[in-house]
């Protein structure tokens, strides 16, 4: 009987996955509270939850994660994370025993009871349809989709089904939150970028201008949308030591980082950035593995803090058929000396210097290709 | 009197600096010898140069640099490395007191005698004038232009004049190697590269297949050319501390690397990738301030060639108006595999084990989140 | 009944604990092997196990392991995997699974049936003198004791009971490796290492001369008891998460170590060195959580053995009442010259020449020097 | 004519180099201000300063650099360093350029003028002779004593002359900070040192309790000194590529270093640990280097002050005969568990849940391990 075994809140995101599992639960005589973003209210009252938190983390979600997300190194890694940030499984379960460690999981996909019942999708689908669950999944779309807790607009990911074998390029249709590159505006669209420390405070595109953290991270997802940025195509590494392929559209995420970097190359000094990029390997990795709640995630925080104490001023970039171009970038900080880069007026240092400087490192790479031509080794 | 000071061997490109500078060095009293690649040869002789060694190292630059290169972390650097590769400049002359400690090296950009003379590049065209000298650069070109030592096709690079200038976008005429992503054709193009141990082995366009290493990367410029696919716009940060605008063309290595890092996808170990990515950076650094010939490089080379003994495979991509995209990769390599990604059917492994993984990777974090309630923190 | 649920092969060490678990197997109804290194095979035989397999891993351990750890970072970390190496536990477990993947472990400490049986080390002495099992520990001795494979001689750790408490200081009968400093001998003991690409081949004591790998360690291990050196008591970070204090001695690895990195200063590149730290560490983690069988340790040999080959030279060492001192070191190689490191005969280079190094270096810190000064920041 | 030059600040030591650089000074035309740490200035006003500026720098030496260094990955490293803050030499006067990107340095060491007329050790000390320079160098202690500012007391390097070869056993009468280890006292001496947020703010012996961080520190050097603890005898690697044999004795630093690291290894999560060791080796560095005035030193800063915020407790220490070992250590910190690290009492996990954890960290490892098999590779 629903209720029986006590009530369990479910983080509830609407697609099949979770529809199934609030039906399984009352099934075995849990009532069940839903937690969930901003969006698919109604199907889980009417599958029979007992009652709605709703709540709206757009804003949390774009200044906490995805501002401090911006200076990732790789591409790759950025785009991964937002969906474990999102998922269910092992890596958001850890946050889950951070936060509260006196917390009890309810885990269905690895509780016997559950997942030899629901061998497959299609097992899904059938008791989806049995218990009148409306999915958006059908057996004629054999993959699975992901949308952030923004499910609002942050960015889409996909992944099982016909995406399992790594050779199979995706359906067109597959891709929610770009246009094909193929279909995209013969027109580019040039948009400028400003940062203030390091975090996104203004775009201005040539019909809008956006300040409002939300604000500014819906419209970069709308026009990456219509100009084909963001769409990647990855087999990943999961952290059960498993492979995957999955595939991410992620406009917004993909215009700041490009701009971002452009802004770090004038401003940062060349090794701090050398440092930090070390730094934000880690920190993505821990992200990816559910670990942003974790001592060793904190402990990074503060050097990559710092980092951006500097990143201050406007990139400008062109957005055309599936790619965005820097076109140039300012800033009132003074690493960068146009005077100083130029061949034709070197007040900074006396070209002669350069020669000590060369010689005192050449000591060392002397000392070895002596070493190498004594023994006749050739390079 | 030419020759009364002796004999040097000048590596000659057949731009703007090199003629100018063999011009000076006959004037102030050396017989010259020039060396260089494989183009430019009559200029050469005909400013006065004693003899010419021309050298073709296409075959040796593509096989024994630019495959190493191809796992490189990050494309900023990859194709900075380039540049370094062939630019005169501190790095490329630590190289030469590697390989021969005893060389003396005439640099006539430190020697004030010639930089009081030559105080910018109208200084070097006016001499260039009053010797009859040719050259491509003009007063109305004003940024300096550089193609690695094959000349012939591997890549080009841009820097100084305008491009000092930050936020100056470089004209479109400026660009050799990539039409413009406006002007590239309607007609996306898909190819396959095929890779044995991380080299590039065969590329097959609709057109064409190509497996020798120099063909098969000339193919590779000519259609990333076509498709604008390789252009690149960064401020880098100098060997001797200053930062500097530099844009790069590259159409082959760009399409080389995306194919290359999907490949390393399906088949690397993912804490293999990991500890390779560290390296790499490494790598990267020591190739990009003229270390290659260096006891650290040499250090990290084992482990890097050991990272490729199973990039075995082939990666279809698709070559669009300035961007590449993979479409599949596949391999008879082991480490993938499609049932152990497809939910539909574990039989890696049990889904109730993951409760143990998580259970016992949770005792940490839980004593960390145990610690901050204690301390009354807020995650 | 022995043997009705099959033959088991028991890792058996003669300790407390697999002297146990070999009786309760054959309780349990498996009829049982034991696989041990050079010692302790009459109890098992008394205790009932069907037959012995005894293997001498002396040499395998000492060629293969302990010569590759010799030059790991960090005494802590290099003592901590010797226990890993040999300890039962996950770290282990995981080696089996590498070597075959077939395999079936049977692990009795997490069987419930065991571990709710033997809730302690007095459950088990109790079983064990019930059984007339013949063991070392009793409950006079409060923490248990694991001497590696080589029982023989490698060294010794110790654990749990009295040492949970890390603030209690270990009881000085405790140590069996070592005498206590306090008793080590009033005269110092000189003796001379000799490498061969980082490897050990020859010590040499007033008294006698050692060559062969085993003979070798043994030497080491007695006169490094003699003179109390290789104490370690540290707490240590668990692969799960927990920590935990372990006391280790290990004489011949703590004077190995110190004869290595002294020869490596005089005769490694410098950032040969710092390179390769960074990769001993990972080796050492990899090592102490069993997962020296696994691709990320094999991605790392290569470099790692590249950076021994020119290890060749020897190190005179003190040892005096619980430590070692380098008193000198010489090798062949030619990195080090007496004539540069003087100041009397500077003929590497021209003092001079350093002012260019200086400045050089200097741009990009007087840039960071004056963006401070700009802000009112003070250093 | 002295002054005709101008006038100069000399970083005074009181030592053979700068007497005779305060004397050569003179000689060339300069008046010369003489700064300097709190000793040796009757000498520098004998020889001819205009003026002493005599700057106690003890307590911000021990405050503002010690407390943090101690901390540092690598003893060897951690002394070196403690030289580079101190030298002259290449790596000091980066920080003179940071601090002040106007400051004009003037090297005699590198000004022909001073370097051919000083040839070697032997010229400074008859030119001394010759001008009345007091000096404690002779001919007959054929090497060079550098204390840091606080000649005061907190350690001794020792470099060139004999110690130039590297087989050259230091001999005895060269340490001034320690005595012998054999002619230490037979009776080891037990102390217990507090740490707050890393920072040692109580040391206790037997015959007194210092709290005071100069105070602190003078006591360790005392009770070190007499028991030897703290000699060192290295072949670096110096920032211009050139190897150098060093010694150092440094009491206090050595004693706080265990005592650090033992606390450490008590309250800090070990991965935070991990990381905190990769930039702890990034920060010695580049205070070995000179630059700890530098934009990469400044944004490694923050984590790791992080890193101290909770190490905080005490050890107890037993030196004996040139040795520190830890006796023991506690913390009101929680992250170690009595109960937790007992086989008695495992209530933060159950045994059986690891089961899961070896079988989903084994995933990948069966994989290597199949496609070994395969490939017909033994182990």
């Amino acid at each position: 009987m629903a209720g029986e075994k006590g009530k369990v809140c479910l983080a509830y995101s609407g697609g099949l996955d979770t529809s199934t599992i609030l039906a399984w639960l009352l099934e075995q005589g849990y009532s069940v509270v839903c937690y969930l973003a901003n969006v698919g209210q109604e199907e889980a009252l009417q599958i029979g939850a007992e009652k709605m938190i709703i709540d709206d983390l757009k804003r949390e979600f774009v200044e906490e994660l995805c501002w401090k997300a911006v200076h990732l190194a790789r591409p790759i890694i950025a785009r991964g994370q937002m969906k474990a940030a999102a998922a269910t499984g092992p890596a958001r379960e850890l946050a889950f025993y951070t936060i509260n460690p006196e917390i009890k999981v309810i885990a269905p996909w690895r509780d016997p009871t559950f997942f030899n019942r629901f061998q497959g999708r299609n097992d899904l689908l059938d008791y989806a349809a049995e218990k009148g669950i409306p999915v958006t999944s059908t057996k004629a779309k054999p993959y699975s989709m992901h949308s952030t807790q923004l499910t609002w607009k942050a960015h889409c990911s996909y992944e099982a089904g016909m995406l399992e074998d790594p050779d199979v390029t995706p359906p067109e249709d597959m891709w929610t939150k770009t246009v094909s590159p193929l279909k995209a505006p013969d027109t580019p669209l040039d948009i400028t970028i400003h940062f203030d420390k390091g975090i996104p405070v203004k775009v201005i595109t040539p019909q809008q201008t956006a300040t409002d953290a939300v604000e500014l991270f819906g419209l970069l997802n709308a026009i990456g949308k219509e100009h084909a940025v963001g769409r990647i195509d990855i087999v990943e590494n999961r952290m059960i030591g498993l492979k995957s392929r999955g595939c991410y559209d992620s406009p917004a995420m993909t215009i700041l980082r490009l701009a971002h970097i452009s802004l770090e190359g004038l401003v940062m000094d060349g090794r701090v950035r050398a440092l930090r990029d070390l730094l934000s390997k880690q920190w993505s990795e821990l992200l990816y593995n559910g670990s942003y709640f974790s001592p060793e995630r904190e402990f990074l925080q503060p050097s990559l803090d710092h980092s951006q104490q500097r990143v201050n001023g406007e990139v400008r970039l062109r957005l055309y058929k599936g790619n965005a171009y820097c076109l140039g970038r300012k800033s009132n900080e003074k690493l960068y000396s146009e005077e100083d880069a130029s061949m034709d007026s070197l007040t900074t240092f006396d070209p002669s210097e350069t020669s000590g400087f060369i010689t005192i490192n050449a000591i060392r790479l002397k000392k070895f290709g002596l070493q190498k031509a004594e023994a006749g080794i050739e390079f």
